[in-house]
């Protein structure tokens, strides 16, 4: 990320945008088991396919998933698997925190003088 | 990041959105090279010091920065280094993008007829 430019900064802020909404990484780990139409997504995320829609044309542009018609139905899948590494080590950074803060919860516990 | 529960996805979401501010960006590329102070960043990022103050909080609550007082100066510096493996593979992802765009354009011009 060393010497980025304003615009490549913008970039960069709004691929991180597009994956700041529950709902949008909601589709793209149901999506790591394989293709799935509008219409699945729509339900297996309990949103209305509306929602759907717009959610997976904002993880489109970001270049994250693949559109693809066929027949009547629009299929959508993951266009680039290093997606689920950024989540992968997010969740490994979530993990690590919430382990630290246990841990100093645990110390702070075992500080308290114990009543007789 | 499969099998998250809703609440995961939230706190997942919420690390991404810390993320989604070139502002914010720019003082974690600038942390890079080592700690400053918050008079030093809002320089740098021709920043005023109350917004670096509201950035810099954000990424202290998301376990990116730590802060530490030294007599009457507050500095900050990078609280895990992995931030950065984050933020270069999107830069990765961007690049590759771009480069496919371009071959893309290439491929139009290259269909084009010449003029006589």
């Amino acid at each position: 990320m060393e010497g980025l430019s304003e615009l490549a900064l913008d970039h960069v802020a709004q691929y991180f945008s597009a994956l700041s909404e529950p709902s949008r990484l909601r589709v793209l780990n149901i999506l790591r088991d394989g293709e799935r139409n509008v219409g699945e997504l729509a339900e297996m995320c309990a949103c209305s396919q509306a929602n759907i829609s717009r959610h997976l044309s904002t993880l489109a542009k970001h270049g994250m998933v693949v559109r693809e018609a066929r027949g009547t139905t629009v299929f959508y899948r993951i266009a680039d698997e290093s997606i689920y590494a950024l989540c992968d080590l997010v969740c490994g950074n979530l993990a690590k925190r919430l382990s630290e803060q246990a841990n100093l919860l645990g110390n702070v516990n075992a500080k308290k003088p114990r009543k007789a």
